[in-house]
């Protein structure tokens, strides 16, 4: 992975500020990753090294692994979620929109409570699951509390029984040790995995949050994990990108735009605007992340970014390398000659380029974060620097980058709905 | 679809001002719809009344409808595919999904020129089309020469010709009438419809771009155009939403969102997130979209809405009515009670509900759109309404609604790029 900032904006001054403001807080960062202790907040980062926890989420995976296997469900919501499904949807994409008749092992992500959802995945389990050893269900819920995740979980259990005795040894609960939920789980026999306690729910995805499914589905989790160490050897470029943006909010710019040029990146965007938007938005401060797909989106809301008020900062985020897939010599529409012969990547690697121009020409300041290609090891490395980043900026913006105190408004809300209606 | 605004924020005073600066242009919108000519920039008002027109369309469909069709590809990115596609997947979402083994018509969308994208598909022709009456094509350019879509076509035609001599049959050129592509499908003599030249991409969804395709999947296109009817017959919802923009936007808040409440809506917020990008993102001014998906995002950003700066004004979306689903009366975890014997319906009705307490709490404005349940009417009138307010709101704000002059920045780069590659 490579960061271009040559575009950046940031003069020699800003960024020396930024690390003068910082440079305790890093000190404290790289103790946290030596010392190999889960008590600070950041604990997260002891994740990546440690391999005796890594050992106890493989043994489960070993232990759920059949050759029949083919659904994974991951009942999870939020930090329980995004992450596996922007790894998942990255390497997987296209194969499950389109290749659903190999026999791969497909992951079913169950998150909200929508019952149009849950009803389609409960037809679909009647329809196609013959036996038990063809599908593993994951509860993820770090709180243990989480209400969709509660609901669905029983309404998808609920069907199992009907199809297996052995429902409970297709079970796996990953949540705090000693949550509720926890103890629960023991008490009907369902096997059990622990998410580190001070590991936050959007800091989860290197715990067995992600690794469980992600391995169990056959993804290279140890690549995933090589790739979240790169990162966090060297934390300049975690510090450089959280100068960025908390310069460029303090200009005035509240939002920050991740633009990726692969549609399977969408969810990769998806998980980092859950780690932003609940990290440094809070106190009346914050930055709001949106997510832009190349080329799609040059149809869509490019128009605004060049033309319209300039109140973001932007990453790109791209591979040079891809599938190579030629546009036909012989064209059927004399107008395609222009294109005839060349390869669809050289059109998206121009289209690219010249979006990077515009963006130079109109003095919208970027990153552009190139993947050698998309696999497990630059993701892995991606999400890390992007953690890594959400602490320093938190730092920067003076928040607790580890809290999310609001979303109590609307659950107390709701609450009082659900017991009104109790009445 | 009622519109709730009693927490809209705006006083009388706000909405006689608005009234006042666009009553003249709302009767000229009126005269547009009275007169049915397709002149002035606003003539897609024209076309759910404009009955021969649509005898086009219908009279292609049945040309093209088979018993066998189960595969319909539309090849158009930006305005030629974001309204079939919100409307399908209002529809059709979870079906799609999930219930892959049906014998359902499905709708495949190739936008972008991705070729991991475009090597999927190719690779799904080949094991799954046995014969050309399974399959229609749809090339859909409004301008006749976007780049994506003729790369797109070509290597999909290239493909479908290995499968069938017939295939030229099963295609279906949707462009403005005397377009060079028109003239080349003539040319082929590959089946064409016309868009009216007046009739913008962005607003185009009920001309042959949006009919054709959703006629033929077999969805109610009659339904659709009857609800943009009643969206046309009164402006006063489009008004009070255009009012409701424009004032939050001179407040200082540079962002809308589309909050709903249903994750097969969630393609439709991408739909206005087009209308309004490029409506009214020019000269310096817009408002930027963003499509929030509740609850999976109440678990992501909601934090960053209720806790952070007050940037945004929100419409949420939302049905009442949809699919029951129990949750077990006896649940496996005994933290479940709470929710044991209720509908899933019922707990997403108590977050939505609860949301707006919180939004209410935190002085943020909303408006909330609640459809009677989601299905073709409700989905025309809703898009007919967006379309509507945002000439309304061009006017409020001043600027030309129905251009994008800034797109060309980012395309003559690419050109550059494209020919700095053939030296």
């Amino acid at each position: 992975m490579i960061i271009h900032t040559q575009n950046s904006g940031l003069s020699g001054e800003i960024i020396s500020k930024g690390k003068a403001k910082v440079g305790a807080y890093i000190e404290h960062l790289q103790n946290v990753i030596r010392q190999k202790v889960y008590d600070p907040p950041e604990s997260s980062l002891v994740l990546p090294g440690d391999s005796l926890y890594h050992n106890e989420i493989k043994a489960m995976i070993q232990k759920k692994k059949t050759s029949a296997l083919k659904h994974i469900v991951v009942v999870g919501i939020g930090g329980s979620n995004l992450g596996t499904k922007a790894v998942y949807e990255a390497l997987y994409f296209y194969r499950d929109q389109l290749r659903r008749d190999t026999s791969a092992t497909h992951m079913h992500f169950l998150d909200t409570v929508d019952p149009e959802m849950t009803h389609a995945f409960v037809e679909f389990m009647k329809r196609n699951i013959k036996s038990s050893d063809e599908i593993v269900i994951n509860i993820i819920s770090k709180s243990g509390g989480t209400t969709e995740t509660l609901v669905n979980a029983e309404i998808v259990i609920a069907e199992f029984r009907k199809i297996s005795q052995n429902w409970k040894d297709r079970c796996v609960v990953s949540t705090d040790e000693g949550s509720k939920l926890w103890k629960e789980a023991e008490k009907n026999n369902i096997d059990t995995l622990r998410i580190p306690k001070q590991v936050g729910g959007r800091y989860s995805v290197f715990s067995a949050v992600g690794l469980f499914p992600l391995g169990l589905c056959g993804i290279d989790i140890d690549a995933l994990l090589d790739g979240a160490t790169m990162a966090t050897t060297t934390m300049d470029n975690a510090l450089y990108s959280a100068i960025f943006h908390s310069h460029y909010v303090h200009e005035g710019k509240n939002i920050a735009d991740t633009f990726v040029f692969h549609t399977e990146l969408e969810s990769l965007g998806k998980w980092y605007r859950q780690l932003m938007g609940e990290s440094v938005g809070k106190d009346g401060k914050g930055i709001s992340p949106t997510v832009t797909v190349g080329s799609i989106d040059h149809h869509s809301i490019v128009q605004l970014y060049l033309g319209g008020p300039k109140d973001k900062s932007t990453t790109f985020v791209f591979t040079s390398k891809s599938q190579e897939l030629d546009i036909p010599k012989h064209p059927v529409f004399d107008l395609s000659v222009e294109f005839a012969g060349k390869t669809e990547a050289s059109i998206m690697h121009a289209i690219r380029k010249g979006t990077a121009e515009a963006y130079k020409k109109q003095h919208l300041p970027f990153l552009e974060v190139e993947f050698s290609h998309i696999c497990e090891k630059e993701l892995g490395w991606f999400m890390q620097w992007k953690m890594i980043e959400m602490m320093i900026l938190g730092k920067l913006l003076e928040v607790n980058a580890f809290d999310q105190p609001h979303v109590e408004l609307y659950k107390t809300e709701t609450r009082k709905m659900l017991e009104a209606n109790n009445e």
